[in-house]
């Protein structure tokens, strides 16, 4: 399959959701540091809009879009940031997103997808269920799908997160990046050059790290992880790049993700979610490899419900 | 009482503390500013080194003392921010730190100012015990006392956050500030000159929304709010400045603190004590006061047990 994105396809993209992303900023934390034997850069998508780097792809889809395009609005299935992505970035061209959720969707997710104008459509929780739902819709609207991550404009899109990263500190010797659906990673190998991306995967979902060890997609089946971003297979495009691109994916367990979430809660002050304390948890488990580099961290969102923290005394 | 302070001490206090205290960023909030009706301007002292404004006043102290002084060390007692701060200021030039801590100070604190190599010396956890066993330690080793807020060094270093603040953006109609001992407060009213400067205080600890009503220093008793930052009366220099300096104080109660701290939680995404939403609550509750201005907010500080967070579902 053809990449069909470079650096270029990026840059554009940096251009045009430049009126409407918010530039993150780049934070750095001396505790963390010492604690990991290296200097960290942390690429804070916590604090995009949505809460999440999400909101990158979905505007940059959107606003690919013709006029003609946009009257028929846009379309996809999701029970997550990306609804809430795409349906923001749909209001913003005053334009109808269609959203089919699951039924069982976190309320606060579900209360986010509407408040932002969208129109959904509630289906049963299976894979299923989605796609036949978005089908029917697709059918009636006429409106464009737009994947979460198996869609150049999407990856052109997250890949902005690095780019900007770059731009402040370029002298960068690594930057990790979770791995899920694949699109936030691989549009950080294509914005990153000659600088090596790592992805950071939770053993209990490892289906990118057996991927790319296979040379072929190994689907996702009963991922069972506390980072529930990072449950999702990769699509061909997103394997494609990530097999071309990425160095190697480090796979942490379920009470080093907690752990590092932990630290970055108490010694940075800041609220993530448990998919962005992978690749924070991979240099953790991992300091002798990344001892006195500089290490980039694209830190992927802070949607996390607030009363159910798995930090234990 | 003479002040003796004014703002060429806090632009002094801010050439001296550079070195060593983090610029800390002003964040705004698309969200919170919806909910509230106005522009918010949040200086966050919660990034500060040791995770409150303490550091900028502790630090000044420090290094405005004469090698000769600090040959004998710095002293005080502390249960809380002001002990690491200043552990951690006397470190920076390498002298030694001790502190008088009540036996039943939270253990993360304890392992704080243990970790900046402060000697502790224990006591019983009453204001008499404390004063005495600080009484002792300076016979014994001839430190300078450093006290929390009722020092004009202290006053000086802590208004330097409002000095960044204004640096930042020169034209705020207002700046809310959380009234403890007044150490903050009457920096941030020194720094401010022109632009008018309100207190926030929680209900269950509103002396010193009294003590500005009666003309004098109505002392804290037995205070009783979930902001455990803001229980300390004020001294007579933080009264003399907040008398004269101080637009007027808001009072919020605690179910509006708490509801304050977890919309910061929610939509900035950043970690705040309960005492940084003080001033949060102020704006939310009094929203016609504020309707359409610029607000400065200093949000003091981000020690908190993330294990036992006040938000019920």
């Amino acid at each position: 399959m053809p990449e069909m994105i470079g650096i270029d396809e990026i840059r554009r993209a940096a251009e045009r959701i430049k009126p409407y992303a918010h530039r993150t900023p780049v934070l750095t934390c001396n505790g963390l540091n010492k604690m990991a034997g290296c200097r960290l850069f942390f690429k804070c998508e916590n604090f995009q809009k949505v809460g999440a780097f999400k909101f990158r792809g979905a505007c940059n889809a959107v606003f690919s879009l013709s006029e003609d395009e946009m009257k028929k609005g846009v379309a996809t299935h999701s029970s997550g940031n990306h609804a809430a992505a795409l349906a923001l970035a749909a209001s913003l061209r005053s334009a109808r997103a269609y959203i089919v959720m699951p039924d069982n969707s976190p309320e606060v997710k579900k209360a986010a997808v509407a408040g932002y104008g969208a129109e959904i459509t509630w289906c049963q929780p299976t894979l299923q269920a989605r796609e036949d739902g978005l089908l029917k819709v697709l059918a009636r609207t006429g409106a464009t799908q737009i994947h979460p991550y198996n869609d150049p404009r999407i990856i052109a899109g997250q890949g902005t997160a690095a780019l900007e990263l770059l731009e402040e500190v370029p002298d960068l010797d690594v930057i990790l990046v979770p791995v899920g659906g694949g699109g936030l990673s691989s549009g950080t190998c294509l914005a990153a050059g000659a600088i090596p991306v790592i992805g950071a995967e939770p053993k209990g979902a490892d289906d990118a790290f057996r991927s790319l060890q296979e040379g072929k997609i190994v689907p996702s089946v009963n991922p069972d992880t506390i980072a529930d971003g990072l449950l999702t297979s990769l699509g061909e495009l997103t394997f494609s790049v990530l097999s071309k691109h990425m160095q190697k994916i480090i796979t942490v367990d379920d009470p080093s993700i907690i752990s590092a979430m932990r630290h970055v809660f108490q010694r940075m002050k800041i609220i993530i979610e448990p998919s962005s304390a992978v690749p924070v948890a991979a240099v953790l488990e991992n300091k002798d490899e990344f001892s006195n580099k500089r290490v980039g961290v694209i830190i992927s969102g802070g949607n996390v419900e607030l009363f159910k923290l798995p930090f234990a005394r």
